[in-house]
């Protein structure tokens, strides 16, 4: 059996899923690149996270083709291709859910606005929403052109300062070196969805946090200098 | 003892109630129908959860008559007898439940409006809310009126589209090919009400989903050529 | 020891409130009374819960003396006594908690509105806020006054119909007839507060349930010709 | 190994955080002061919380030098160390989290009103809001800075009589006699920010409670007079 190893790894990124809270019936998905052999290792659809193994993962190449596994990957597959031949050298891992707050934003068609350091930590600014696919590009090609999107959503944006974005009216994406970090920013984007949304329930369309803290905190976890943990970033 | 898998099944799909955080004390049921012996099995009424049993469970027939049972049967039995008898050949099983966010939204008396995919994968459209019923049909036969209501509300609809509804300044009924679908869908209700009613707080009465999109959700899940999951629906 | 088996149920009813998620740290108490005796059950003050017993608990006569026990009575406890002085015929337990969701309507000033079948099944209309004490009657006797306020505000109602109310600025206090039911009562409070808050951010002030099915519920669960559960009631 | 005793507390303080729900991953920390010896132990900068331990605590001195320890202090080791400088005859423990309720607050700017005796139970008024730092304190000394601008909101206020405080834009500090209060006090603000949102949400920006419930609540808690507990303080 292939990639043994990283099936594992893949297999504890989607158990941390519900783990988190994230996801409630099999509504999330989660990956893992190999640069090196050019294939990934993504969630299969439609199974109960508790019926979950290592060796249920599905591995693909970057055209989303299956190479090896007996069942049908996420239906999110080509999404997760798209993202990976695009962006390959700077992300190794991609996650969707269903979380409830970030959903809600994405279902208003907000961008979630950068109004204090736990957002800046992770995110260099706000979280994009990406505009809505045409009739065309859903019929088309669904979640291929959901991933065109993304990427087009991005034009001019650092993908690693803004590890995650809002579909319109379906929901997160997030990602990462790999695909634990890829939940980890999952986990961030559906805490900072719901501080904003109650920012807003208490201080109305208040002011954003300043460029200057943004740059701050940061740069204290990701840049050059940075000092917060133990010389290993999160 | 008669059915007893229904019952077994029955036990189980309401003991998955609070378990998924729908149902505090004893508000709730779910029932199952056999349809060959137009029979079916119901939870009793105002039983803790933690004193149920398979043996507890009651069995009706169609006009809502115990047939095996020492208990009397769920309060709302009436409106479960009269989902079976109109719409028997389409739904194997009803649960009713005072999930807080479904509850909120029927007491407000708005359908949920579709915002998203979460919904669309499920719903082909909002779920509906019926119309109050009248003093007299209060007066009458609550819970039989309770179910002519929804059947009313649903001239036109295909309660298969749509496996669910909110009954006025009372709460969620949901359904589906068994007992355990429709607990399912119940589950789907209460996580798209919390997600309607934030994605209002953040953007307002925005935009509801476009046709097209819903139409690509529903039919990658249920329509003929889905390609969601493994072959089998959910 | 006296009032043993008093004691065991007191105890058990205090603990019944953490597991349901209406008390952190201390925030709360229950007590019971024996009608006989003339005598009440309660909870000892700040002192945490997962060092309560049945032992710990105190006993106090209706004036709100401690008849037995080392440690001093939930400050709360002149309340409890003038609820039992005014009320002892018709109700056997009390209980105060900090709970969130009702809390946030006793700041607010304003009583529940009764907008569903859920309140409707255990309050025969709205869950009714106190006026606030005057500073006269703060200095005074304030536990005291704070019972003295709630009968005053029950003048015209039946306690038994509405068991339990808000105490403005305060919190929730509910009653029934015994500790275990004042604390059903109490968890009925949290939801309906919680229910009542979203009914209002998903419709505005929108109306509330119409009296006749208010009668209905109320009248199936608790009138003489009761139908729901299984002979006892809740 | 210096201060075990010290780093038993101060470990066990840190691990409440999560207990509470007031952390996710590593968003918080705590520390506890030796006023003797002039030391205070504090958690290490981004451990995840399953791999602490009592020895991976870290010793400073009152200047913020790691004194004993192989990991790097909490990044914001410096807020800490300039809150001892200032208070450490009034404080013995210093808390930050990033809880979601109060970061709401703090990203609107806003102090929390004294709606109700839960609050006033610990605070005595408002959970105050400091200003925000300049881009010149924070390109200079950031974590220093953020302690001085809360010594400086607290100008003319008391420490001890208001726990705990939010720092705009970022989230909410509190203190206590040692860790395990200022831990409490943490807890406190989670659910005091909980309440003033949502009675807001019910009843708009209502009136905060009179200063003499305020008053009375404080006294019977903290005042020489104190009758709440067991004659030991909260």
């Amino acid at each position: 059996m292939m990639l043994k190893e990283l099936r594992e790894k893949v297999y504890e990124a989607n158990m941390d899923l519900p783990r988190h809270g994230l996801v409630v019936f099999t509504w999330g998905n989660a990956s893992e690149l190999d640069r090196e052999r050019g294939l990934y290792v993504i969630k299969p659809s439609g199974v109960d996270y508790d019926k979950l193994s290592p060796e249920a993962m599905v591995v693909c190449d970057l055209e989303g083709n299956v190479v090896e596994g007996d069942l049908n990957p996420s239906s999110d597959n080509a999404t997760h291709a798209l993202l990976y031949r695009e962006w390959g050298d700077e992300i190794g891992g991609v996650v969707h859910t269903h979380s409830e707050a970030a959903v809600s934003w994405a279902q208003a068609g907000r961008s979630i606005p950068c109004y204090g350091t736990t957002q800046a930590d992770y995110f260099y600014g706000e979280v994009p929403c990406m505009r809505g696919l045409t009739p065309e590009e859903i019929e088309e090609a669904y979640e291929l052109n959901t991933g065109k999107v993304i990427v087009e959503g991005f034009e001019g944006k650092d993908p690693v300062a803004q590890p995650g974005c809002l579909v319109r009216n379906h929901g997160p994406f997030s990602w990462g070196r790999d695909a634990a970090q890829a939940v980890y920013h999952a986990v961030v984007m559906e805490e900072v969805a719901k501080m904003a949304r109650d920012t807003e329930i208490i201080g109305g369309h208040c002011p954003t946090a300043p460029q200057y803290l943004l740059d701050k905190h940061y740069q204290r976890k990701h840049g050059p200098n940075a000092y917060y943990g133990q010389g290993k970033k999160n």
